[in-house]
């Protein structure tokens, strides 16, 4: 049967690992395909040591790549946004499927990529972009596709996740692990798409995009990040049975999806709270099937560039078939997406882990839980901490509430005179 | 765009399962689809109180649906093996593409069915038969396609978890564990396909031939359950920091590939070791991607339901393609499959926990670590337990080594006079 010809841009990490393992595994992947797999052209600004591209077309300007007659399909592995988008578009005017690993792209400009690409009457595919080498895209676009999600939540980010584990198991603080991360090559130069959850949400927006049948909304995603969480707090929360994790969550309510990256307190002995290090799991909540956890590695150029070569696989499988019936991008039909709306913050309901300082004195809680109850929150658990301090810290858990709610309680509580500096809160899901 | 049509043929709880979230979630379904999927008719001996199937044409002869005209799609939720068969075979021959839940009817007639498929262009899916509810099938044949496989390992029978989990949560024994299972409905009264390994031998089986290309031999997967677990193993493997899972592993090695289940002594402190009750998971070792981990409900009317229809949503989304490069049954094609050898379990390698009772005299831990040190089997720990009886029990722990020098230890051991009746053995495995 005719080979399928890929033109890979990009050679930096997941480049190089998609073009080793193409290469290593071509035989295994043609007995599977039953085709041959051919890599046509490399375009990339300079070539990498770690794989070794003698014989292979390489060109410097990626564009070549796009407008190539031989090529079947242009895998985007640049990273960004501006330069990615131009080539994923003029790949796509050509006639070309693409294949992706950009979170970002895929968050910021899905929709319009890929209405392009029904227009063009190609693939456009992005199992990479999302939480590396785990299938969990195509387990909920079509693993999953008989059911109504209710909810997923995801630890979709490996340098938050390590920075977390290595804080809870050794009681590091926060700055000494990401400066460890950063050494060890888990964390970029520049950590803020990481530690503050931007890329996190731009994974969370893809998955509930497809969860959902909706639209790729990456501005209504609620995002914080794990740089204010405490050794004291993950601490604490061990000590009241809990783990802290930078949760990516969407969830499926009466008046709309929640979409939103926080630390996040879980039972300690759940599933999800136990993936430690830099791994990735989602865990996602269906009406038919339960529970289901997909586990394994996030990041790193093979593991990603798994994910990248399902992605070709599956376009070889299907590239002579034009049935329009095939997996559309979001899972569901592109014409068939639906309104439901993206909740704000305010409106979403959680339990609360709150974290403040108060003076030692009597009535001091009193007046603390009088406002929590004013607010019609139910408190589960109150701890006042020793300490030689003036200020002593005090830890609440809350029952469920709606988060506006909470902030009016939390306004009061730092209004008053008793209390110092701001309270830190922590969200608590029970998953 | 033209509805599909599908007959079910039986209505028990797997039935009715798929009925009842094939009919609930039909709109969202459609979404994903692009065309209606429509319940042209089922066939079963009786109704199922549990599903409201007024409205749709019912056969009592089952062979109805396979011959129906209108029917693009046979769901054979019969299970058994003769008349399944017959079903199957006849819905073939008809042009119909078969959807079925039935691992016996794959693991031992599925080279036949496939060929049979291949044949008549149709598909054969069978997501639901391994794992209920988790898409471990597209995982491996697709999600995972461009790896090599090098092991798996699956807790794939939920009435045997249920079982180990609750002897270990709370030191019951065997039989009185099963008969709460059985009461409770996870266990049939014939218990012996679950809790001796034949079920989990049958998954296991399909699993390995999609891991690996190789034909279906379930004739050669070693089959041992968990029927003589004690609770004493299961207390002190806790103390050596295990747990004792029953485990369907597959590996591939030098000489062939290794295809048992077991019960197997896992470090407590692994996510396979903390699913637990009636959960399934299967961990995957592959050489692009690394561990990954799939976890969800074994079984279950709507559980397994979702994985009948995700076969079904496969199919409609493809059904007009006549494209041979579809994926193939086993993930590989059929003309390319394997002849690895299946290896016996004489030549397969693990660690091994011992468990004897030893007459309580000097001399005689001598003589048994004498033996194992001259089957060339190094000891990695070795405890004496503290009894008031004539004989103590022995518990040792061993490096890995071949099972064929294992025998032959254990047969000397046994034949000792120091010691009492036969050599416990639990498989050790570091996964």
């Amino acid at each position: 049967m005719k080979p399928v010809k890929v033109g890979i841009c990009g050679l930096g990490t997941v480049g190089s690992g998609t073009f080793n393992v193409l290469t290593r595994n071509a035989q295994e992947i043609e007995r599977r395909v039953g085709c041959e797999i051919i890599i046509e052209q490399i375009g990339a600004r300079r070539d990498n040591p770690n794989c070794i591209t003698t014989g292979t077309n390489i060109t410097r300007d990626i564009f070549d790549v796009a407008v190539n007659p031989e090529v079947d399909i242009v895998v985007e592995l640049i990273g960004g946004n501006d330069v990615a988008l131009k080539l994923v578009m003029l790949a796509i005017e050509n006639g070309k499927h693409v294949v992706t690993a950009n979170k970002a792209l895929i968050a910021v400009h899905g929709n319009e990529i890929f209405a392009a690409a029904k227009k063009n009457n190609v693939t456009v595919a992005f199992e990479s972009a999302v939480a590396g080498g785990i299938p969990i895209i195509k387990a909920l676009r079509e693993g999953l596709a008989a059911n109504k999600i209710n909810s997923l939540a995801g630890i979709i980010n490996g340098t938050g996740n390590f920075i977390l584990s290595e804080m809870q198991q050794k009681g590091r603080d926060f700055s000494s692990v990401l400066s460890e991360a950063q050494a060890l090559g888990y964390a970029e130069a520049d950590p803020t798409f990481d530690v503050e959850g931007i890329d996190a949400a731009h994974k969370l927006t893809i998955l509930a995009s497809i969860a959902y049948g909706v639209e790729l909304q990456f501005d209504k995603a609620y995002t914080e990040g794990i740089s204010k969480v405490t050794t004291e707090d993950v601490q604490f929360a061990d000590e009241l049975g809990y783990r802290i994790k930078h949760l990516g969550i969407a969830r499926r309510t009466q008046t709309g999806i929640e979409l939103r990256v926080h630390p996040t307190m879980i039972p300690k002995d759940t599933l999800l709270a136990n993936v430690n290090g830099v791994m990735n799991a989602v865990l996602v909540d269906a009406d038919a099937v339960g529970q289901t956890l997909h586990y394994g590695a996030g990041a790193g150029d093979e593991a990603t560039g798994s994910a990248v070569i399902a992605d070709i696989i599956d376009i070889a499988r299907n590239i002579n078939s034009a049935d329009s019936r095939a997996v559309a991008p979001l899972g569901f039909q592109t014409d068939e997406l639906s309104d439901s709306p993206i909740m704000s913050m305010e409106e979403t309901e959680t339990g609360y882990y709150l974290h403040l300082k108060a003076a030692e004195k009597p009535g001091v809680l009193a007046e603390i839980t009088k406002i929590i109850g004013d607010c019609g929150i139910n408190i589960e658990a109150i701890v006042q901490k020793e300490s030689d301090e003036e200020y002593v810290p005090v830890i609440l858990l809350t029952q469920r509430v709606v988060e506006r709610k909470m902030n009016q309680a939390i306004a009061q509580i730092e209004a008053l005179e008793s209390t110092l500096g701001s309270v830190a809160r922590i969200r608590v899901e029970h998953l």
